[in-house]
């Protein structure tokens, strides 16, 4: 008998038609047989809508408060989809995150998790229930206050649940196919790839996708754990599947993702101290620039860096802050970069060759590692580009 | 240093710019130097919705999913009071049911309290900090399970509050500025008592008065804790004051209250078995019947009831489960009941006589107690009847 952990995201149980829907496919699942413990999002946009709600009352809510607010959704939607289970008669038991035994640290709205008890779960598994678990949330371990995981918390949830259960497959439920070779809203042929390397996964999801939060894949490659993408509005379509891919000596491109809407600045100061502070800022936004670098001496320091153009705000104030004199100049804003994720790069010289010239025009930046060529162009060649470079590597001749 | 427990219901917290205003007034008092514990309910009427989509998706949503469920509602204005109250740089704690001890049994839906830890809200006052709870809800002392109250739960939470912290006092906040002689919607003289016994408050509760929960106001007179009934639309009026009255050897009228939308009724059966079956099915719905007689013996029993109509669905089906041949005949409907709440009738025989008099037309049934007098009538009777005694009883000659 197999255990599967199940994911469904905010759009996968979007309405009370999607919970229902969702929970004909688990019912459907659990009679076949199968162990499931099932991991859901707050419904649709509520998460936004409740943090909405606190930054109308204030610009700076305090995060233990919010993170009480916003656990509120998972409950709802976790307790719903029970309910609906118990139409179909599945024996059904709803925990929380604490009540599932998830220990996190005590960072308030972007908490790690520590430990996971998991009894309860255990235990119903045994009596042959179905078990649901709100996801996003956890409960610090010591000061037993409730926490949250961050955006993609869910994802982290399910992913650390299968890991702890030792689940044989953590299953995510989305709004697309599963995986694909590019954004298919950009690239009329872009194909859903049956499978797929953790390291694949994982060099997609840090340049541009949001198919599966980096957190959750960095835990799913760490230990192994075979994950499947698939479709919650299309349960026949098979989705993508992560697990170890066949190694062999050989270039090869598996898919192409993307980042828009980024900016080339430089910070300038007089009496820049490095950039650890400039990146932790950042970091601390989920903001990971592309491409960072630092300049000049004494009076003419400089950091120069490629990042989202939604980090830019509140940046200069940052660095007003700890620099006297600091200045952000942006370089050049709208603009985009594309990624080719893939394998074995530096065996094959001329695959960098081959790539650059189908861009459609000169790139301004490129980085070109063994598994990723990342090339910075304007967002307005964007579309071009990853159509050319998806017709070069991804369709057959 | 007085510690105040502070209730404020759905409609008192039901926007944004509601959480505010009570966030403003209850800085102001803690400003004053009170020790503070607030209770909140949800905004509005989101238990009502989260009920209508568990209905939505189930007719018979399991109890233990719908508490889950409507527990969402307490965490989501809890945590932006305290949002709101973080803004007027109060230092603020706010507790979930759980968080605060509040110790339950299981029952689901109707849990009753058992005890009351309160060891994080006692520590937080210690720091000279403001405790906000989640109300209506609760933990079940051996399954860890989370509960609700019922409706009314919430004032239930905070009188057992003030109990369980020796509170000096237990002010429940309401969109009304008091207790009023007679609903000030029939009766346009009716005005806001100053005073009041526990005893006078809880027979207006009894027969049809929603001020405060029926359940709260038991807890209240049991244990003599003082309570406040006052305005958060009004926070200058003083409200109504409830606690040990000057017990004079006089008939007193206080106040009126009544309930609209009863039913006469009468269940035949052939082989009755008594009415605590039928009485546990109401109050179980939180009906209690106004009048109950049993009649008949072998093939023509029956019982008699004057209970509010909405009661009357699925009470067929359930009787029909119970004994064959079981049918409920509906003398009368559109019936209300108006009482008169005071004190010592029985010292004063023609008190009965003249409030008899004062009527608008004969009653149905009359039921009189030493601190109650009912009259049933027609609903249409009824405006004219509460106005004709509010005049002879309540307004100064």
């Amino acid at each position: 008998m197999s255990l599967y952990v199940q994911k469904f995201g905010g759009t996968s149980v979007g309405t009370l038609d999607r919970i229902q829907s969702v929970a004909k496919h688990i019912a459907a699942s659990y009679r076949q047989g199968h162990k499931l413990v099932v991991v859901v999002s707050a419904m649709g946009q509520q998460t936004d809508e409740l943090l909405e709600m606190a930054l109308h009352i204030s610009s700076h809510p305090p995060q233990r408060e919010v993170d009480m607010l916003l656990t509120a959704g998972e409950r709802i939607s976790m307790s719903l989809l029970a309910i609906a289970l118990n139409e179909h008669e599945v024996p059904t038991l709803s925990l929380t995150g604490s009540q599932s035994g998830i220990l996190t640290d005590n960072t308030f709205g972007n908490a790690r998790i520590r430990r996971i008890l998991g009894d309860r779960i255990r235990e119903a598994l045994q009596l042959g229930k179905l078990v649901i678990v709100a996801g996003f949330q956890g409960m610090s371990e010591q000061e037993k206050e409730i926490t949250t995981l961050g955006r993609g918390g869910s994802d982290l949830t399910a992913i650390a649940l299968a890991h702890s259960l030792k689940a044989d497959r953590c299953q995510i439920f989305k709004d697309v196919d599963g995986v694909c070779t590019a954004d298919p809203r950009l690239v009329a042929k872009a194909r859903v790839l049956t499978e797929m390397s953790w390291d694949t996964l994982s060099a997609l999801t840090s340049f541009g996708s949001g198919i599966v939060h980096h957190r959750g894949v960095h835990l799913a490659k760490k230990y192994q754990i075979p994950l499947e993408i698939r479709s919650s509005f299309n349960f026949s379509t098979a989705g993508t599947l992560i697990g170890s891919h066949r190694k062999v000596e050989k270039a090869q491109v598996y898919a192409l993702t993307h980042r828009q809407n980024l900016s080339w600045i430089c910070i300038h100061a007089c009496d820049f101290s490095g950039l650890a502070p400039v990146l932790n800022h950042l970091w601390t936004l989920g903001e990971h620039p592309l491409f960072i670098q630092q300049h000049g001496r004494a009076s003419d320091q400089g950091l120069q860096l490629v990042l989202g153009s939604k980090a830019l705000a509140g940046l200069e104030s940052f660095c007003k802050k700890k620099w006297t004199q600091t200045r952000v100049e942006i370089f050049e804003n709208n603009l985009a970069c594309v990624s080719l994720i893939g394998d074995g790069f530096w065996l094959e010289p001329q695959l960098l060759e081959s790539a650059h010239q189908t861009l459609a025009l000169e790139p301004l930046l490129i980085d070109c590692k063994n598994n990723v060529i990342n090339f910075l162009l304007k967002e307005s060649d964007l579309e071009k580009s990853i159509q050319n470079l998806h017709q070069a590597f991804l369709e057959k001749p």
